[in-house]
């Protein structure tokens, strides 16, 4: 379980990562070339509170108990090891994920924060927070979100269920909270780039239903910055 | 008043400063070059919630309800102008303070936060809370705070008043809290480095008193780094 910021979980060539910089903490531990699997990928300026990731070595050079320590002991502090434990060969990071839970922080103030500027999305028009609250309830249950995913993305299905999804306001800020079997891509920052056009009162609260019935992308909001995006949870 | 961080109040040459970016932003916006005085400099790392800072201009080019919109569309974003009024001439931003209050913030878990790194200081031995909560009570009152002034500083008198002062533990940050008249130069740095050696039982809550009555700086603890040090309010 680890914690990050600022940087992609990706590999990519010649580009800090999440993945390539614990692999390679690991690798200077151990000396053994992992793959390092996550619950899923996040995109750079995203932040993660909780983060699951697996990994299988073929020695025993690195006790359960030590693993947190050693490795952070080799990353930098963007990137932090929580806690590791042993797990059944058939877990796996991603496919055995039961529910995850987002968050997305903005904060609704004219000025913004100059000191959490990279933690929260400042929207300074005032937002009618009650019709938030309202529509997200639309969003519960099983749907096709086809209109909540990034366009040109492509994936086998687009049917996604939301256990639980609420808007808590603590003035300022105006916090969006999704737990779900799984989520799209860039499918959470565009539900809440949606509600901020409720509480603008573009889109009414009775119409969410038929955006997403509709299934279109152009009639969901726009897809807001990644630096307001938590990953808050991952349940297995 | 405004919120800043990263870098320092004070102008030195050819590095990045709060007081010269918003001189340049005021000089931008009306022509004339103006001393912008703050309540106090802070120290580059150390984070500003609502610093205080007057001008004054000859011409009458920047309507009062402007001031805070034209600065912040000037400004990076690390720096931002919460509000402005016009003042009395007498008006002067450190010599009519009635007092401040300042944070600080420990996160005393192991491995801290990726995300807050730059936001709070991690201390990762367990410290004893309630020691703290009940050191911190010697401070209030009047005192000489040599002990708690970094060496080398000069100041006509080390004497200052401390209003109020508590400790706070919302699990895993510990958040120090000083109003008084006036601070000296890392006096709450100090302060804050000398309840952790309490919090680690290295100094006895009643020998509090005895160390400042010693002046010594030697006896108390450590300055702790900036980044965990906010400038919470400016009364007047």
């Amino acid at each position: 379980m680890m914690e990050k910021n600022l940087i992609g979980w990706q590999k990519q060539p010649n580009k800090l990562n999440i993945q390539g910089e614990i692999e390679r903490a690991i690798f200077d531990i151990t000396g053994e070339e992992v793959d390092l699997i996550a619950s899923g990928r996040t995109d750079a300026g995203v932040h993660a509170l909780n983060q699951v990731a697996n990994f299988k070595l073929e020695s025993e050079k690195l006790p359960i108990e030590k693993v947190a320590i050693a490795l952070n002991s080799k990353l930098k502090n963007s990137i932090r090891i929580k806690s590791a434990e042993e797990v059944d060969e058939k877990f796996h990071s991603r496919y055995s994920v039961h529910s995850k839970t987002y968050r997305y922080i903005i904060n609704n103030s004219k000025c913004g924060s100059a000191i959490y500027r990279e933690l929260e999305y400042n929207f300074p028009m005032k937002l009618n927070v009650e019709k938030m609250q309202e529509a997200i309830k639309f969003f519960i249950g099983e749907h096709d979100f086809k209109a909540f995913k990034a366009s040109g993305t492509s994936s086998k299905s687009s049917v996604r269920t939301i256990y639980d999804a609420k808007v808590i306001y603590e003035e300022p800020r105006i916090i969006i909270e999704l737990t779900g079997n799984g989520f799209l891509y860039n499918m959470v920052r565009i539900i809440a780039g949606t509600l901020v056009d409720v509480g603008l009162e573009k889109i009414k609260v009775e119409d969410i239903s038929n955006i997403i019935n509709d299934g279109d992308r152009k009639k969901a909001g726009k897809t807001l910055p990644p630096h307001g995006l938590y990953l808050v949870n991952v349940d297995y």
